[in-house]
């Protein structure tokens, strides 16, 4: 299905190159570039020629880095279709928590009709953890409504209209400001289990957490003693691990627990085949290419 | 509690306005202006003087019109809060259903990890009637996400980046094409019972309805019977008639309904005093005030 939209962009757009579709690969040693999810483990011997490696989603903490040859490019996807999912879904989690919805839905099941006071968004402190493409975007639609947003990265960045704290220093203070905090982190091996006990210890007592990152980040038992004993309010989930979540995993029937089979934010075909196609031309004119990961950093 | 804050903001403001509480009116003789939210039924024989007659919410069908002189200016409440919480409302709810939210939590009540594919906001037909100030508001944010705009009013209105129609000869036009539908309306003859059979009977097969006009504006049989067959496929629900709603009423257990109670906009006690005042300057200087109602329209 995505196959086939990619082979129709690349027809009109690229008409000159090959195009081929897994597992029609043809002569592998011909293969100069590769767009794929997760690709066979022993990429690096079957396109011996291979120049880049394309990821199909904004994520590359699938590929197996030791695997692969280590001059070899590897390129995230970052289009316009995965940030505007992204930000449809954050914005909306953000105001679902903000408006108290789940408490207004408990309600609704017992029969209660009890509005609470409207808290004004000013006095809703947000923060994002990750300030890349996708969590600037975010931010970007956050700040109209009033909320008061910061941001942590592990980097300097700055946003316009959002506090930004940055590196293992700071991350304490972006914390504890963080009513509603929201989880962009890529996974690297420095983001695995993040989401801990002591993380949320630190968060403002009730806190919401709304986890869009990768389900590795999240410590799974912390997070449902963190809700237990009333540190965390409320979280909006969608990613776990594994993913599907098992049957009979606490997760799903949790009331304080918003599950999503992740779809906040999901590649749109068209624009996809779009990225790379940029991207195709900036490396034949010897430009950087949009999303090139650095691999000391791990995305 | 509000007339505390009121009270605070006049007497720093207008110091020289001799500002009183209810009951505490003095001399009614005396009393010049009223604000208030439903005012005693012989409110022109106990205020012989009165001058304006001020709402405290943005909607003014609470006041009986009949029993008020008819040269008594009605002025309702249009306030950076109340937009401010409609805006917050409507684009979490537009976002919930976009985003087939109702859906995914009818899943995770049953373990069910199922993505669906994600629609892009420009395929989302979002129609929103009443194009007043909240409806304006609600638009100028909706914009920006992509959704495909449309708005409809009595008296034809140009919106940025808004299809809009105008009047009754329009309104089937707006409602073929709306797969959310947002009703603003003010409550007035014209629009009591407006959200019936007939009207949904003209969306497009499985539309959702987000109601955040007027409780009277709904007839309740209709919308059950519309969710019952899928004409209606998801409603979101902030206002009723009465309210409360009764405890065995069935909106409040119905699976394809969201109900909230009345919160999806309420007046801020500061601003609101800041716009009392503001209309109090321009009354006294012979200027239009903000939010002054139309008796003939009813809004």
């Amino acid at each position: 299905m995505r196959g086939l939209v990619w082979a129709d962009v690349f027809a009109q757009r690229m008409p000159d190159l090959a195009f081929r579709q897994w597992p029609d690969v043809g002569d592998p040693a011909r293969v100069r570039f590769l767009a794929a999810w997760e690709p066979p483990h022993d990429l690096a011997q079957r396109f011996p020629n291979l120049q880049v490696l394309f990821s199909t989603g904004a994520g590359i903490d699938q590929f197996d880095f030791a695997a692969l040859p280590s001059a070899l490019p590897v390129v995230r996807m970052i289009e316009p279709g995965i940030v505007q999912g992204m930000v449809e879904y954050v914005i909306w989690a953000v105001l679902d928590l903000h408006r108290e919805m789940p408490q207004y839905q408990r309600q609704q099941a017992q029969g209660d009709w009890t509005p609470r006071p409207v808290r004004p968004a000013r006095e809703r402190r947000v923060g994002v953890l990750g300030l890349g493409s996708l969590g600037q975007a975010v931010l970007a639609r956050l700040v109209p409504f009033g909320f008061d947003c910061a941001g942590w990265s592990r980097s300097r960045r700055d946003v316009p209209g959002v506090r930004c704290f940055a590196g293992d220093g700071e991350l304490a203070a972006l914390l504890e400001r963080s009513d509603i905090l929201v989880c962009l982190l890529p996974l690297t091996e420095a983001t695995r289990g993040c989401l801990n006990a002591s993380l949320f210890d630190r968060l403002p007592r009730g806190a919401a957490l709304v986890h869009v990152g990768r389900g590795a980040q999240l410590v799974e038992r912390d997070l449902l003693a963190a809700l237990d004993d009333g540190r965390v309010g409320e979280a909006v989930i969608d990613v776990t691990e594994p993913e599907p979540l098992p049957p009979l995993h606490p997760f799903w029937r949790h009331p304080r627990i918003r599950l999503t089979p992740h779809i906040a934010s999901m590649t749109a075909p068209e624009s996809a085949a779009e990225v790379v196609i940029e991207n195709l031309r900036r490396f034949e004119a010897g430009e950087p290419m949009h999303g090139l990961v650095d691999r000391a950093r791990g995305y």
